[in-house]
């Protein structure tokens, strides 16, 4: 046994706990209660796992996998990022690559860099396998908000407009799937969620 | 676009929202808050990542993933099992099984056979990748009862000699994390924390 490598990595398991306690702009499906991270990143997998298919290119499904359950883990350091938000832009911040350095480097050296290097190709969404990683972490909240009566959508008075802008980026991972929110989106700009 | 397929995979993203309402015995890391299954689905499949290192036989790791990520999912059915259950026996039960049916079935059926063989194989505990998946599941709370005062073993007044017996089915796919978990169960026998 690698002793060392094994306590590194029992720290890092305990350090990560911490997810889930971040709580998301977005609740649960037909209800009150907020999401946490830790939450969220199993859901989002889940989906890799059902809606590959709708993949507009072949994707590495391990590699997507990966990327999706530690996307959210700088949050612990830096925070929860919202879509909607006026004054913050969700970009990838000299905070949140700190944060990765910092909770990944608990790591044995290679897995370390292995991580860090997963999340920055996710974070730089050019890679098929980042592209549909961050289209099914936009498709989630949609789904959310569709079921709970408009959602941040309401909660936030977001306009059609800018919800489709922010996530019209949907349509470089899936055409299917952004086609489909499209169509929520409509439907719910018809029931008067968004701001005119 | 294959809708129809589209149309299944949505109704099952939505049905398994219910397993962040299933509530574990075990608590979080240094914390009263109970874990919920789709936290702790998260958290055993981010350390199948970190720790695949120490299974005794060489594994498929997208394969334990999937294990991982929806072991639970019949819980939404047929509820938690607590291992330390005096009146049930944490089995393959034909509630377990009509659960698998009915959720999994949700899904397109080539996708609905898929995941219920695998997980079919994860509760054989026949093959290494089930080995390892159950290990890391066994693996988890240990940790959590650690850090919290003995956990569930003071709160159910288990004996020290039924925790290394209901644990030690971990050597079968980590002679390392089994080693470990030994050590911390006799240092937490040390502290009092089990019943004599």
């Amino acid at each position: 046994m690698n002793s060392e490598n094994l306590q590194k990595q029992i720290a890092f398991i305990k350090e990560i706990d911490k997810l889930k306690y971040i709580t998301r702009k977005t609740r649960l499906f037909n209800s009150d209660r907020h999401e946490n991270d830790a939450e969220h990143s199993w859901h989002l997998a889940m989906m890799i796992l059902v809606l590959a298919e709708h993949s507009n290119e072949s994707i590495d499904i391990l590699k997507v996998l990966k990327m999706i359950l530690i996307h959210d883990i700088v949050e612990i350091d830096a925070g929860d990022t919202f879509l909607f938000d006026t004054k913050n832009n969700h970009t990838n911040t000299e905070e949140e690559l700190k944060a990765a350095k910092r909770i990944f480097g608990i790591l044995p050296k290679d897995q370390a860099n292995d991580l860090i290097a997963i999340w920055e190709e996710f974070e730089a969404f050019e890679t098929p396998e980042a592209k549909f990683a961050r289209t099914v972490d936009h498709l989630e909240p949609i789904l959310q908000n569709d079921s709970n009566e408009g959602g941040t959508w309401a909660e936030f008075e977001v306009p059609f407009e800018t919800a489709i802008e922010k996530k019209s980026v949907m349509n470089e991972g899936s055409t299917d799937l952004w086609s489909y929110s499209k169509g929520l989106m409509k439907d719910n700009r018809e029931r008067g969620v968004f701001k005119n």
